[in-house]
């Protein structure tokens, strides 16, 4: 049987670590590694090593940044009164660059996930409930996915925030833009009859 | 718009390097980076300094390894009279994985591709004549892809080879194991059916 080199065995082991990385692609990821320059190489793992130097988790919204509080919940300019709750880092990035939403957010750090028996108990509910408490909050948005975790987790934070005077949002369901009503399916068209908007 | 830490825009900026990676896959790789610990980052980013210092390339059949000539080249038990040429070293792992060939490698470094306008010229096809001519080979497997640029380079090798008194084979195409004769394509059962193999 093929073995590989030592040294390409440990890279192809780490890179088999990211999420959807099998033997192949990282045989593959290998292979382009090979034929870099050994300064690019030094460079990606410079660029590996400082960053669990220099980001922070938000003491405040658990967003990563490279200082606590994060970029926006120090920015002043900032809506100061909507909070937009959503279950990882990565939906912030998304929703920032829609241009937008100028408001706070609220990382959970997940979603509740009955089949994986994952419960509330582990997300950042209570520091969103501490948060509303404590800061002038006029509107939550929920913006989890519209899934049977993300609507279970929205319920969940729902009836939770139901005693405070506050406004609970979530994202508009609908056709997404460029989107084919022929072909689309029946939750989706269903949704966007029952919430069609006024022209 | 959205911009990110710049730790996290440089090792963005890396990942995006790797062959098929995307804006978006490489932020689902960041993102799974900064949730792993101090210690595994270290060790990728060991792994990837480390694979340029010991990975060298065989000055004999331009395979990769931590030493020239590599382990397939410095191997007496294998058959010294066979020569298997591929176009790029993934074939060679993949080849010594099925365990079933003993023989010697050549490889040629990519392939003839008339579109992209690349050329034999690059191609260590030089080398390999030099070897059959010192070297006491009797057979050249040819291990291209049998798609366009494999079989055009294999053609230009046979050709070249064609003045050695040496026996030159290809893979066998056919039926691949597992395979659907009712839903084979054409051309894969044209061929089976062509090099129909005795019983």
């Amino acid at each position: 049987m093929a073995t590989y080199p030592p040294s390409v065995q440990r890279l192809l082991d780490e890179l088999m670590h990211l999420p959807g990385v099998g033997p192949k692609t990282a045989e593959r990821y290998v292979f382009s590694l090979l034929r870099q320059s050994s300064d690019r190489l030094q460079r990606f793992a410079a660029a590996l090593t400082e960053l669990r130097k220099h980001i922070v988790i938000c003491e405040r919204c658990h967003n990563f940044d490279e200082v606590s509080p994060c970029r926006y919940c120090r920015d002043k300019q900032r809506d100061q009164q909507t909070i937009c709750v959503v279950a990882d880092a990565p939906d912030v990035i998304a929703i920032e660059q829609t241009g937008v939403y100028r408001g706070l957010y609220h990382i959970l750090g997940g979603t509740i996930n009955a089949v994986e028996g994952q419960g509330p108990e582990r997300l950042f509910i209570p520091d969103l409930i501490e948060r509303i408490g404590q800061e002038k909050i006029s509107e939550v948005i929920l913006a989890m996915n519209p899934d049977i975790e993300g609507e279970t987790t929205a319920l969940y934070v729902k009836k939770l925030l139901g005693m405070a005077n506050i406004k609970i949002t979530q994202l508009a369901r609908g056709i997404p833009s460029g989107g084919d009503v022929t072909y689309m399916d029946e939750a989706t068209l269903g949704e966007a009859i029952s919430h069609r908007q006024a022209v």
